[in-house]
């Protein structure tokens, strides 16, 4: 097979692999949708038109063809899966491409890790492009198990599936002329830039687009949109688990801008995958809030596929590969059939054929801790305590000062007033480094859950009742080399490990999802009321974004970005 | 000066260059005019917006601000004069930035033409970009200054002015998948491939574009247009100055489709570059026939920025360079100031500032013709002969028989019939190769016209009443080292020299434009009354152009794709 036997289908001079006969082409490029034969070989649709013949032929009966869609930007380890399993979940809602930032595995890993994902796409159903992640560490406030420097990214400058920078976190150092940033920036200055920049405006706003910054996916306003969208941002929309900013944005599209807006998902949960969908569910949700399909599906495909300037992807036209979804109604957009390289892999919802066996990959254990020799005890020195305080539905807390519940002499969880320890250990080199402190809101009156899936350093964390149920957790965590845990005493009433970086199950994502909602109702049982206190748990580390968050150095106040004493 | 200080700038920490007050931003990335500051420092543009101050500061009293304009395909040689002078002529018309293909020169010199047009622009105000000749020569039925295969493109892949592969002319080779056209689109297929295809459709239109094809600029019809574009092939509208497009082609333009257009002028002589304009022209046509002017100017600039992935080009927002138009009148759209780079370099039609000093640049010569042993004679061995019939307005020809003048058993011109014998002579190499034939339609009553501008591998064209005026015409030529010429008898009547590869005059455009008046001027007294002989004759060479024409190897029947003899 190559371009040369190609051309001969094209000419009609030898049978094609595959026709689809019969449908009606959401043609992304010109705005029209008609019927035409669409006239597949090698991995490629090869013609539009009549007067084909093929090797197989196959009747869509009037249905409309669009090409496969792009998630313009997503972080895979937020899924709990590993690529393979991720693409299963999202290629039967029709998504055969996605942008990915390997962030969370970089923060454990480097490069190490994102090789690994980079290993474990290939060969596999999905097109997977990666962005090289250039905020790793997020800031000197904590310890992550990798830190990358421009000199570092550089073997990934050329890689044929790397196409950029990933979300310029560090937003005020781009701005203000950081000389790392700029590196960065300098490195990929010819691809792709990727931008985060929430709540970003004005001056310092101009200084941050001004510095090569392509894209922005944290709007949440179309006020804030509107800004960043002028300034020449593409504006990713982003419709994540937590952070649910379509809706808000859509009165922002209209038929002159929208081609520089395009459709993202940035962190999704099994559950939301499975059930929900994808960029599937963000074109749905568009059209039935008035959005033309047209409009909605380049947003979900073409628009995404110019702005990374993936030639070949995003449109159905000759010389593009043959990712396709099949839909019977363009407004209820529910993809029947799904074709990724003219191969039909998913079909009403279920993917066809049997998991390939996994390519070995062996990656080094990434939980090093000495959990014999911990100690969570919080000498009393003062009265008054800072608290983490969670807000329903954010990931930005409260700087709260309350009083401590103090023991013989030491501060402890008061399950009465919803005040619980909370210590964030470090996990990637062994160090010791303990932060310790208190958060109110996740409402346990007994025992402790535990992770190891912490925004962005993705150090231990653990939120208990008591010492006891701590360390249980932290034990079982260890043992894991990496995951969720809940205890009580010195009981484990539920587990889900997480072996790869400590971030992703090898399980299939159906059994990752069930674990998973088990892992939800074991802390439910033990108090806890929120929708998700692994998501909440995860960013309580997360020191970018405010008031007040905890890493293994301590907490930090954000607003001042600085570390400070739990006592005051 | 550095990314250091226009962030700077941009945060408004330091005075910038250059604000831009009071006027009205064409901004083609959000679909908006609004009032806005463009804050502008070290040659971008650094901030939209208000509060910052500058070094400089212009009250645009209100005016419309687009970005520069962009002329997607546009062969320099055609202008009759080098890249610098071309510069002058276009800027003033708002054009910032060109995407040529060198092809004219390339035909004549090889790389070493590309490299001297490339020399040329270095350090001029007009953004050069190239893209690399993809076919020379045309064909084999014709001798050529040079021939680039595969390998001799090289060096261009990865020239930073170098975009891609220029209009792919060989369309039956490219859709067939000849090697050395498939060797070609292999070398540059990560970067941009420009098309050229006349009235190609259905299945050879598909072969051609899946070979990886992305423009076109040939078209002449909607039908032919609408099928181009439903395939996925960007669309140039082209306004020369004989191929003019634009109005035939305006209807295609629709809101939905137009993201997928841009404009291009292909060949334009001096008088209509500078008393009609360029891509200026083009939006003021468009816009006279109702398109939006919005859409009309993201024709001219952002499309084609995008289209050649040219991403600080085209649109006017932080980081993007400071190429921009001021227009008091947006349905007019007469550029009244011109910036690039931030600097002010034309207002009011005008350039600004001298000329700046040429750099040395020495080519060899290119007119290698040993004068003295032509030898124009046709010997009669037959009474009927091809003879080529010109079109008005057009490029193809007609392929008639018509009886031969025959005296003393020579076939001579008809000054009666206007059949006028007509020859090529190979100017590169001094093979002494000559193609005899005739041709009618020039009006001829005496005397001869000759030039070394003949596409595309521009050998020595001349047309004569008499043989003695065609030598005449041919040694003027000679000594001049290429150019135009007029003779009578022995007499010389006027000469336009093109110094440059036989095909560029070194005189500013103004004169070059004068001396060209005079050219047609002094044909015309010969009995010419065609508007431009030299064009016509230009392209009564060009073998890939039906039906009869006559290459220094003899006359080729385009439509049989041979070599034919002149009696019948």
């Amino acid at each position: 097979m190559s371009i040369v036997d190609r051309l001969a289908a094209a000419r009609g001079e030898r049978p094609a692999d595959l026709i689809l006969r019969g449908g009606r082409l959401v043609n992304v490029i010109s705005g029209e949708i008609y019927p035409t034969d669409i006239v597949i070989h090698d991995r490629h649709v090869v013609a539009l038109g009549d007067g084909y013949s093929g090797e197989q032929e196959v009747d869509l009966l009037g249905k409309f063809v669009a090409p496969g869609l792009i998630d313009a930007h997503v972080h895979i380890e937020s899924s709990l899966v590993t690529p393979p399993e991720f693409a299963r979940a999202v290629l039967p809602h029709g998504v055969t491409t996605v942008i990915t930032d390997p962030h969370e595995i970089a923060n454990v890993l480097g490069l190490e890790g994102m090789r690994y994902m980079l290993e474990r796409a290939k060969h596999g159903q999905l097109n997977m492009f990666v962005m090289a992640s250039s905020c790793v560490p997020a800031t000197d406030m904590e310890t992550s198990g990798a830190r990358l420097e421009a000199e570092d990214l550089a073997p990934l400058a050329n890689h044929p599936w790397v196409l950029g920078l990933a979300e310029l976190m560090n937003y005020p150092g781009v701005a203000l002329g950081d000389e790392g940033m700029l590196d960065k920036i300098a490195l990929f200055g010819d691809k792709v830039l990727d931008g985060h920049a929430p709540a970003m405006s004005g001056k310092l706003l101009n200084a941050y687009v001004a510095a090569g910054v392509e894209s922005e996916h944290e709007c949440t306003t179309v006020a804030e949109a509107r800004e960043k969208l002028r300034l020449g941002l593409t504006v990713f929309i982003r419709e994540g688990s937590t952070t649910r900013n379509l809706k808000p944005l859509l009165p922002l599209v209209r038929p002159e801008n929208h081609s520089a807006i395009c459709f993202c998902t940035d962190d999704r949960i099994p559950a939301d995958l499975i059930d929900q969908g994808s960029i599937d569910y963000m074109i749905r949700v568009a059209i039935a809030a008035g959005v033309d399909p047209m409009m909605a599906i380049r947003m979900g495909s073409y628009n995404t596929a110019r702005h990374f300037r993936l030639k070949k992807y995003g449109a159905l036209a000759p010389g593009k590969y043959a990712d396709l979804v099949v839909v019977s109604d363009l407004r209820d957009f529910v993809p029947e059939q799904v074709y990724r390289g003219g191969v039909l892999v998913a079909r009403a919802g279920e993917m066809i054929g049997e998991r390939p066996p996994a390519r070995r990959l062996d990656l080094r254990s990434t939980v090093n801790i000495r959990a014999s020799s911990l100690d969570f005890r919080v000498k009393a020195v003062a009265e008054m305590i800072r608290v983490i305080g969670t807000i329903p539905h954010q990931v930005v807390t409260e700087h709260r000062l309350e009083r401590a519940k103090i023991v013989d002499g030491f501060a402890v969880s008061d399950v009465e007033r919803d005040i619980l320890k909370f210590a964030m250990i470090e996990r990637h080199r062994a160090s010791g480094n303990l932060g310790l402190g208190f958060v109110k809101g996740f409402g346990l009156r007994r025992g402790a859950i535990a992770g190891t899936v912490a925004h962005d350093h993705h150090n231990l964390a653990v939120i208990g009742a008591d010492d006891e149920s701590m360390k249980t957790a932290v034990a079982a965590i260890v043992e894991m080399g990496g995951g969720l845990v809940i205890a009580d005493g010195d009981s484990v009433l539920a587990r889900m490990p997480l072996p790869v970086a400590g971030l992703m199950s090898e399980l299939p994502i159906e059994e990752a999802r069930r674990q998973y909602d088990q892992m939800i109702q074991a802390a439910r049982a033990l108090g806890n009321q929120m929708s998700d206190p692994f998501i909440v748990m995860s960013f309580m580390g997360l020191e970018v974004i405010p008031k007040l968050k905890l890493t293994d150095l301590g907490l930090v106040d954000v607003e001042t970005f600085k570390l400070v004493e739990l006592f005051v």
